[in-house]
C-alpha cells in the first residue's frame, strides 16, 4: 500500500491531456486539486488505526495486505465492511469518496471474466487476474468509464447515424484493438491512474463492435480528457475542511485509440460470441455500484441531516416538533437504505468465480430510495436553515476592516454560540446547497450509478411477478402453486447459468 | 403444542362475558369465526411440514419444542425467524396474523421482570418464568392490552378528573391486587386465552398506582369484553378463502377486578419504586411489537402487491411503465421494511435477561415507512383495479337464473381469463379494499404498534444528535469530537444500566 | 319544479328492473333509500330560502324557473354558481350529491347536437331541445351511463372477441334503433328518472355501431339494473343525519333495448359520419363532469377536514402544530381546487350552440389534484382520530342496560365536550372513514369523471408543447417564435372547428 | 416613464456604499449587470406595444400613465394584470422580475398608512401620497427590506440581549429618527433606487422602538450594503440570453441612519399607539409580496417546464408516458398557483384606503403550493435532463481547436436538432440547475415572500375552524348552527376594524 504522496508524484509525472474549456492542463493544475484531497483520504484512512480494520484487506490473490479499494468481495462480510467503509468515508469528506468506481468495475470484471472463460474457453480470467495484481501491488485509483455519448436514444448502437455514439471497436489487430468513441459524465478520470471502460447497456448480434471493455492509464495516447471541475469555496480566513474537496468530471474522447491485448476484458468485435456479455458487464458493474451507494448515499444523507441539525440548533428551533420529525425523517432514510445494503449483503450469493454478489432486489430498492428522497433532502435543508444560506455576504465581508465587526455582529442567533460559528455554520451549509458543486451533488444523488427509473427496471427484471401473484390467488380463490413463499427473485448466479447453457457448443469461427 | 381443535375446545369452555351492541354473546358467535380461523393457521402451520423448521422452536426453559409464538428471543436468529414466520403466514391470511401480541408481551416483560428483581430484589422474574411455562405448555394464544382509555389527553393519569380513565390499581392486598380501568383498541381478546395487560406510557412517581402489569384469563370476573367483529364478506358460490377471516377489535372494561398475585409482573401501588419501569415496560412491549410489524407490514404491502399484479394482468395493462413502476414501489416499500427488521435483528443485542433485542432505531425507522405508505398503497390498488372494485353487484347477481349469464357475459376483461376468475379477483379486491375490514386494515396499518408520530418520537429519544452533529462540524471547521462516526444510538441495554443506578439502595418501606 | 314527494311518487310507480344479488325490488327497497334521500336535497334546497339563489335559474329554453341541475350553462356566472352549488349541497349530505351527472350530461348533449346539425345538417339539436324541456318541465333525475365493460381493454370496440362489451346499435329501424350492451359502474341509477347514454372513448371508423347516445326511462323494456347498494349504518339510539345517507352502484345491462328516434341523439350506425363525434361527445361530458368535481372533491375534503378538525379538538390536539398543518393542507387542497374550478369559469368560452364551456387545462388539473390527495386524506383523518375509529364497540353497547354506563364512562377525553358528543363524532368518523360506503367514496374520490391519468391525457391533449418551449428557446438562445406568451390551450371551440371543417361535404349515404 | 437608460444613469451617480467581500465597489460593477439587466426588461416592457396594456397604468393620484410596479391596486382588474404582468415578465428573464417587492411594499402602506390616520388621527396617509406621487414621477426601483437579523429567535425584540438584532428607532428628534439594525437576505438593493424598510413580526407593547417603517434612498448616509451576487456563467461563442442575468442579496447595515420626517411612516417609538399596527404592516407587505409569488412562481415552474420539455424532445424521450405524466404535472402546479392568485382576486375586497387586498387564504394556498413543489420541480428537470447538466464541459471545449469539433461531434441525441442547439439547452439547463444562481432560485422559491410554514400560520390565523366544524357537526347530529356555508375566513378588513374600535380614545401622551 502506497501513500498519498506516492500517489500524487505518480499522477504528477503523466502526460498533459485534460482540457478545462479550451486550455489544456496538467494534473497539477489547482482546479483539480480538490478531488485529489478526497482521494487522499482513502490512503490516509488505510494507514490509519482509525480505519484500519475497513480499509485494509487481504487480497485472495496474493495473501498480502491492501487497500480494500482494490479488493474483490470474497464473502458477505466483505461487502458489509465495503458498505460500512463508504459510509465512513465520505463522512469525512462530505460527500463522494470517488474511489469505489474502480472497485466495482474490478469486481464486475472478476464475474464476467471467469465465465467468458467457462462458456467460451476463452483466457479472460487469468489476464484479469494479472491485470489486478499489478492494481493491488501498486495501489491504483480508477475512474470506471460507462456512459457512452448515445446519440440518438431511440436507436440501437448499430443503427446510429454516427456508429460512433457509442464506443466501438475499429479493429482488432493481432496485438490488440483500436477503438473510437467517448464517454460521458465520468466522474474523477483526470485524477485517476487507470481508466476501465465497462460497456452501457445489452448489445444484440449486429452490435459485436460496441462489446467491449478494457483498463488503460488515463494519460494513453488518443485519450483526451474534456473536464469540468467543481470545488467547494475555499476560505481565507477561517477553517474549513470542506473547502479543500472538489470534483471533476469529464466527456472522454477516444480518438482512435489502440488498446493492447493484456488490457482488453471484452471483444465483441474480434470474438463476437462474447457480445452476448456486454449487457451482463453493464449490469453487474452498475449493481456494485449500486451497492456501494447503499454506504456512500447514507453518509451524504447524514452529513445533510447533520447539518440541519447545526443549523437548527443555532437557529435556536432544534426542540420543535417539525424539526426533529423533519430530522428523524432523514435519519430514517439514512438507515433504511443502508439497511437494504445490509440485508443485500446477507442475501447475498457467490458468482462462480468466488466474488460475492449481492441481493439485486434490495439494493436497488436500496438505492433508488436515495435517489428518489435527495431533493427533498436539500428542500429540508434549506427550509431549517432559512433564507440566509443562499443570502450570505461573501467571508472577506466578515473581515473586512471597513464592516467586518458590523457584519460579524449580526451573525449572532443562539446566545450559546459564537457568531463565527454560525458563520461557519451558514457558511459550510452554503457550499453545500447554493453552489456549482451543490448542484451536482444533487444531479448525483439522483442519476448517479442510474436513475430511480433504472432501479425500477432491474428490479422487474429480476421479481417474478407470477409468484408474487399467488398470494392473492390463493386469497381470492384462484387455482395456483401457492407453496411457502419466497422472495421471488432470479439471482446473477441463475442467470448466469441460464447464459452458459445457451452458449454451449457456440465455437469461434475464424 | 395443542391443535386448533383444542384451542377452540378451550375456548368454548369459557363463560360468556362479549358484548356485540347490547347482546351478551358466547366464544362461538360466528361473527367471531373470522378471527379464529386466523388464529388456525397459527397451529395449523405449527403442524406443517412445510413451516415447523419456522413454526416450532425449542424452550429455553424447558427444553421442549414449543410453538414460536410462545418464545422468547434468545439469538438473533430467533428474531429472524420470527420476523419471516410472521410475514409468510400473513401471506396465508391476508393481514394480520393476530398473535404476535402476546409473544411481543412476553419478550418485554421477560427483560423487564428480570431488570426488577435486579434492581430492586423482587421476584418477579421467578412468578413470570412460571406464568410463561404454564403458557408455553398449553400453548395459549393472548392478547395484549396496552392502550387505556386516557380521558383528557393533555393531563397525566394522575392528573385526570375520572381517575379511571388510565387502568389503575384500587387496591394491593395480601393474595393480589383489584384493578379498575378500560384497555381500548385491543384485537383478538373474544377468542384469545389469555389477556396481557401493560401500561400505556411513562408514569411518574404521582402515578404509582397505574404502573401495573398482569396476566388473566380472558373471562375472569369483572373483565367485560365490548366486542366490534369485522369480517370479510363471505362466498356461497365460489371458492374464496380470505372470506373464511376476520377480526374483532374490544373495548375491555375492568370493572373492578381481581388479580391474584402470581399473575401480577408489575406494581406500582404495592411497591412504588416499580412505577419507574412502567415506561420502560411500554416501550419494550412497542419494541418487540413494531420489530413484529416489520414481519407482518411487509406481508400485507405484498398481499396488495400481489393483487395489483393480478388485476392489472387480468386489466391487459400489466406491462406498462407507470403499472410496473407502481408495482415496483410496493415491492420497494415491502423489502425496505423487512430489510429494516432483519438490520434490527443484525444490530440487535442481548439484555441482561437473556431476551434478544432488536435495534430501536431500524425497527422504528422500518415501521413508520409502512405505516406512512399505507394509504398510498390502498390508493394504488385502487389505480390499478379502476372503479370497478367498488361498484361490483352482489355474487348473488352473476348467479342468479334471471340475469346471471349476462352479468358473467360483462365482465370479460383479459381474453386468456376465465371471466369467473376476473370476478373472484374483484370480489377479493372489494374485500380487501371496499369494505368495513377494509377500512379496519388501513387504520390498523397506520396506528397498529404506534402511530408514524410515536415512531418518530421513539427514533429521537434512542438517537444521539449531539454526535450526529460532529459530521458537519468537523466539515465547517467547527470545534468538534468526530471520531470514527458510529450509529449515534442509545441501546435499551444502557437506558437499563442508568436505570439500575439510578435504582441503588432504593428500599421498599413497609 | 316539483318535490321530493312528487319525485319519490312518480319513482315508485315504475316497474321493478333492479336485482340486488339475485333478489328483484322496487324502488321502495329500504337499501336505495339512502341514495334517494341524497336526491331529497336537491329538491328540498331549490325550494328553501337559503339556497334558492344557488339552485334556482331562468331556464334558456322557456324562460321557467328550473332547477339548476336541469339547466344548461349560459354564462360564466352560471358555471361558477354551479359549482358553488355542488360544493353546498355536498356538505349537506357528506359527500357527493349524486344529481349533477344527468346535468353534465345534457350540458353536453347541447354542446355535440347542435354542432352535429351545423356540421352535417341533421336535426339532431331540434330533438334535444324537446327532450331538454321535458327534463326541466318534469324536474327529472337522470343518471348518465358512460363506462362500457370493454372487455380486452388492448382492444378497440370493433375488435373485440365478444362484439357487445361496448354498448352497441344492433339495429336502425325507422322508427328507432335496437341497442345491446353494459354500462358499468354507475352512480343512481335506481333511484333516477332517466338513464343519458354516452360514449366512453374516441370510436374510429370501423367502431360506427358503438357510436351512439340516447335516453330513456330507467325502468323501460330491456334495461336490467344489477345494483350494489351502500349506505351508512344508521343509529337507532342518537341523532345522526349522515345515517340517512347512501348510494347504489349500477351494471346496467341493455339486453337488446329499443330506443325510439327522439331520443336519440348520435347514432353512427345509421349514419357513419357521426361516429367522428362520439369521442368529442365522451369528452365533453367527462370536461362537464370534472368540472362539477371541482365543486364537490372540495366540499368533500372540507366535509374530512372538518372531521379531522372536530376529533382534533374532542382529542385535545387542535392546537399542536403539526394538526394545524395537517388540517391547513387539507383546507388547502379544498381551496385550490375549487380556485381552479372558477378560474375555468373565468377562462370558459361559449361553444357555438350558446353552452358555456369551462377552461380543460385548470378544470383537469384541479380534478386530478382532488384525486391524487384522496387517499392521504383518509390518512389525515385516521392520523388525527386514532384507532378508535376502527374498534369502537357498535352503538348498541353505549345502550346496553348491562354495560352502557360503563362504556360511556370510558369515552371521556376533552372535559368540555360531553361524552355523547365524543361518541357521535367517533360514529361519524367511522362511518366517513371504515365503512363499505367509506371504501366506495375513496375508490370514487379517485377515479370518479375520470382517474388522475385521464385528466393528464387530457391535459397534455389540450396543452401546446411547443409554444411552452419557446420560453426557454428564448432563454438558451435557440432561434425561436417567442411572443407574448398565453396560455398554450387549444380550446375546444377551436377543436369543434376544425372539426367542422373536415366534415365539410360529407354527405349520408343512403 | 423613464427609460433603462435613465434608470442606469441616475443608478450610476450614486455613492458608492456596496462591499462585494472586503471591496468597496461602484454601481457599475459588473457583477451587479446580471441584476440591472433583469429590470432593464421592467422598462423596456412599459414601452413596448406587447407588453403596454400590462405594464402601463393610470395613476388613481395624478391621473398620468406610469410604469405598473409604481402603482396602487385600485381594482380585482388591477390585481389581475399585476399577476399577469409578474409571470410574463419573469418568463423574459427565466425567474424573479425583482421589482415588484417594492410595488408590494407601496401597497401594504398605502392600507397601514391611511389606516394610522384614521385611528390614531395622525397624518401618515399624506405624507405616504407625497412619496408616492414623487416614486411613480420618477418611475423608481425599490428594494423592499423586511427580514431583520433577528439574533436569538426565541427572544422578542425587547427582550434580545443585543438590541439591534432587530431594527430599532434609537432617537425621535424634531426632523426625523435615527434608526440602528441590519435587514438581511434583501434582493436587488444595489441596483435600487430606494429603499423601504417594514417590520418583520408582530410587536408587543415593549417592542415600541422596533415598530418603524420608512424610506430612504439606496446610498444614503450611514447605509452599508454587504452584496452577495450571484450570476448565470455568461455566454463567449453562442447566443446566451439568459447568461445576461443575475441577481444580488445583501445584508443592509444601518449604522445610525438618520431618517427625515416626510419619509417616516411608523413610528412607535415617537408615538407608542403605532406599534400596534407594526404587525399589520408585516402581514400586509407579506400578503401583497405572497399574491405576486401567483404571478412568478407559475412562471418560474413554466421555465422549468419549458427546458424539461426541451431537454425531453432534445433526449427522444418527450412521448413517453412518464415524461408526459411529469411534465402535466408541472404544468398543474403553475396553472394551480395562478388559479389561486385569480381567485384571490376575485375574492379580494377593498381596504379602507381604497387599495384593493387579495383574498388570504387563497393566496396563501397558492404561494404555498409553490414553495413546497419547488425541490420536487428541480428534481424533473434533472431526471429528464439526465447527469450531463452536471458534467458538461466547459463552453470553451466546444470551441477549442484543439477537440472541439469531436466535442461537438459527441453531442448529438435528437437527429432533427442540431448539436449546438443541444449543447445550448444542456448549458441552459446547467445554469438553471447546477450554478450558484441555481442554488438560490431553489432557496428563494422554497423561502421568498415566507415559507411554507409561515404561510399556514397565516393561513390558520386567519380561518374559522369552529365554522368548518359544523359542517361535520351536522352530519354527525352534534348541535351546531350549520348555515349556509360560507368559506369560513377572516378578512384583513374585518381585521382593521377590530383594530380600529380597539385604538378608539388612545391619544398620544406628550
Amino acid at each position: 500500500m502506497i501513500t498519498f504522496e506516492d500517489y500524487l508524484a505518480r499522477l504528477y509525472k503523466m502526460k498533459p491531456n485534460i482540457y478545462i474549456g479550451d486550455e489544456l492542463v496538467g494534473r497539477d493544475d489547482p482546479r483539480l486539486q480538490g478531488g485529489q484531497n478526497i482521494i487522499k483520504v482513502t490512503y490516509d484512512c488505510a494507514h490509519s488505526e482509525e480505519f484500519e480494520d475497513l480499509c485494509v484487506v487481504t487480497s485472495h490473490l496474493t495473501g498480502k495486505k491492501i487497500n480494500r479499494f482494490c479488493h474483490i468481495h470474497q464473502s458477505e462480510d466483505d461487502l458489509l465492511k465495503k458498505q460500512l467503509m463508504t459510509r465512513l468515508l465520505c463522512h469525512r469528506v462530505g460527500g463522494c469518496i470517488q474511489r469505489c468506481m474502480g472497485c466495482d468495475a474490478l469486481n464486475a470484471l472478476s464475474v464476467i471474466t471467469y465465465e467468458l472463460d467457462q462458456a467460451l474457453g476463452t483466457d479472460h480470467y487469468e489476464r484479469f487476474k494479472k491485470y489486478l495484481e499489478y492494481f493491488q501491488e501498486n495501489d491504483l485509483v480508477a475512474s470506471a468509464a460507462q456512459t457512452d455519448a448515445k446519440g440518438d436514444r431511440l436507436k440501437r448502437p448499430h443503427e446510429q447515424e454516427d456508429p460512433d455514439q457509442y464506443l466501438r471497436v475499429i479493429e482488432t489487430r493481432e496485438d490488440g484493438i483500436v477503438v473510437r468513441g467517448c464517454k460521458i459524465s465520468i466522474t474523477n478520470t483526470p485524477y485517476a491512474d487507470e481508466l476501465i471502460v465497462v460497456p452501457c447497456r445489452y448489445m444484440g448480434p449486429e452490435d459485436k463492435d460496441y462489446a467491449v471493455s478494457f483498463a488503460l492509464p488515463t494519460d494513453w495516447d488518443g485519450v483526451k480528457l474534456l473536464t469540468r471541475p467543481a470545488n467547494f469555496r475555499k476560505s481565507k480566513h477561517m477553517e474549513f475542511p470542506a473547502g479543500n474537496f472538489g470534483d471533476a468530471e469529464t466527456f472522454i474522447i477516444f480518438d482512435d485509440v489502440f488498446v493492447p491485448n493484456d488490457r482488453i476484458f471484452l471483444n465483441g468485435n474480434g470474438d463476437p460470441r462474447q457480445t452476448a456479455y456486454a449487457g451482463f458487464l453493464a449490469l453487474m458493474f452498475a449493481h456494485f455500484h449500486r451497492h456501494s451507494y447503499t454506504g456512500c448515499k447514507p453518509a451524504l444523507t447524514e452529513v445533510i441531516a447533520s447539518a440541519a441539525a447545526l443549523v437548527a440548533e443555532y437557529n435556536g428551533i432544534e426542540k420543535t416538533s417539525h424539526v426533529q420529525d423533519k430530522l428523524s425523517h432523514l435519519i430514517g432514510t439514512a438507515e433504511l437504505v443502508f439497511a437494504a445494503g445490509e440485508s443485500s449483503a446477507k442475501h447475498s450469493e457467490k458468482a462462480p468465480s468466488g466474488t460475492q454478489v449481492p441481493d439485486e432486489i434490495l439494493t436497488n430498492a436500496g438505492r433508488r430510495l436515495a435517489g428518489e428522497m435527495i431533493y427533498d433532502e436539500y428542500k429540508v435543508l434549506a427550509d431549517l436553515s432559512g433564507g440566509l444560506i443562499a443570502t450570505l455576504p461573501y467571508e472577506g465581508s466578515f473581515f473586512s476592516e471597513d464592516v467586518g465587526e458590523l457584519a460579524m455582529k449580526y451573525m449572532k442567533r443562539n446566545p450559546r454560540v459564537k457568531p463565527e460559528n454560525i458563520l461557519r455554520c451558514f457558511r459550510g451549509i452554503e457550499a453545500f446547497a447554493v453552489s456549482e458543486f451543490a448542484g451536482l451533488l444533487q444531479v448525483a444523488g439522483l442519476h448517479g450509478g442510474g436513475s430511480p427509473s433504472m432501479e425500477t427496471i432491474t428490479m422487474m427484471m429480476r421479481y417474478d411477478l407470477e409468484k408474487l401473484k399467488n398470494i392473492s390467488k390463493y386469497l381470492f380463490g384462484i387455482k395456483s402453486k401457492l407453496k411457502r413463499y419466497e422472495r421471488p427473485t432470479v439471482t446473477p448466479r441463475k442467470q448466469l447459468e441460464k447464459f452458459r447453457k445457451a452458449m454451449k457448443g457456440k465455437k469461434l469461427e475464424k
